[in-house]
């Protein structure tokens, strides 16, 4: 049995996936896959994945894409290693409910204030003939018209309606937490995984106009027992090569 | 056990869980919610569902709701009702991504058409004043905003490039169908129910520039397959009360 992981820098979908495999104790080869330097729409990894887009998970030669896919994928496949799904058909009900919100609604807003903020200084970073070239390259039209708005920066209302829905969410969150000690209940699962990869590490970072160390106290606990799991820590603990002027988010100084 | 299964008409989100219902041969008590009288977001739908979103599962007390969580909860339910849902962790995964991807891609651009072509119908056929105290009363916010461009009108632009997703989708499904007689492999699986319902069964009537009969002769094909299965066929055949005049989709005259 061997398991190969595709991904990037340990934040958002290349976390995503990487904190399951950590977590259920897999042994995994990692391959990285830099953004910088457009690895992920060059034809080795197009022939991988022919979306483009990272993490992916290879095992066995079976090629398993989006990450709450694979991180399904992997509960299905590894039923021995620690579960990170609740046994029951009311909490399963409840982490897909949560993955469905977190998926459609949070990691889309989410990812809009990444894209202005980072991918964008990547993107003007190139000179103009360049940017063409690469743009041509990448298999997804929503992911070529992502690169070319990210290049010319998204507009001041798309972003505050943005900010508006990461409101609406960690008010939810905070709510849900009132109720439970982990998103789907009683039990750790992916859809704690989930909101922390693409928003709960740092969202006092991202969005310091939510306020939320007074905001959402019990998101800020969350959190906290989250980043002390050991499984978390050891994937947060990848190799992180993000290209110095691009680290505000993961706490570094510009 | 008692399942109670809140919905409206036949189609898009309503029929994609009724399907499984009738496909496992339970039995459950339906209650029609009516959309044309604003029903979902009436204070006692709100009280079951907060979103004010049809359909709604009720299993002895627990709520269920979104279609795909739905549909998988059937499945985890009552595993001894027959299976939509490969069993295999390879399987599972290509059953999800297709659904991800009919979820978050397929479901938006087919409902835009179906917002401006027959929600905006109803949703003109208010009173100004009394459509305001209707939209007040929805509860999420994304449903409001909804509303109000169902009133005025998708762009142009929007709705040709709502179009413009539906091709990519349709060319994408009898691309795999050249592959298998089902979306997730050899077996008929949710993703297949979730195709059918937002986009398959009236693909042709919705869009006729597409030439879907030319275009897409195994989608078309598998349509047929679909709506022979007498499980699809029973929830099809599920009391249709959509107003005079909103019928195009559903093959009556306007």
């Amino acid at each position: 049995m061997t398991l190969k992981y595709y991904h990037a820098e340990p934040v958002a979908n290349s976390l995503k996936s990487m904190i399951p495999l950590k977590e259920k104790g897999l042994d995994f080869e990692s391959v990285y896959v830099d953004l910088h330097k457009f690895e992920q729409h060059q034809p080795w990894f197009v022939a991988i994945n022919p979306e483009g887009q990272v993490p992916v998970l290879d095992h066995d030669g079976t090629i398993i894409t989006h990450t709450t896919v694979i991180n399904e994928y992997l509960e299905d496949a590894f039923p021995d290693a620690p579960p990170l799904r609740p046994n029951t058909p009311e909490g399963n009900a409840r982490m897909r409910y949560w993955n469905k919100f977190i998926d459609e609604h949070v990691m889309n807003f989410v990812s809009m204030h990444g894209w202005h903020r980072m991918v964008g200084v990547i993107a003007r970073g190139v000179d103009s003939g360049e940017f063409e070239k690469l743009v041509e390259r990448i298999p997804l039209h929503e992911q070529r018209e992502k690169w070319k708005t990210a290049r010319s920066g998204f507009s001041e209302a798309d972003l505050a309606n943005a900010t508006r829905k990461i409101e609406v969410a960690v008010d939810k969150v905070e709510a849900q937490l009132g109720e439970n000690d982990w998103l789907a209940g009683e039990m750790f699962t992916l859809a704690d995984i989930n909101f922390y990869a693409h928003c709960g590490m740092m969202v006092e970072r991202m969005f310091p106009e939510l306020d939320i160390a007074t905001r959402t106290p019990r998101l800020v606990a969350w959190r906290d027992r989250m980043t002390a799991r050991p499984g978390v820590a050891a994937a947060l603990g990848m190799p992180d090569h993000t290209a110095p002027g691009l680290r505000t988010w993961t706490g570094h100084a510009r």
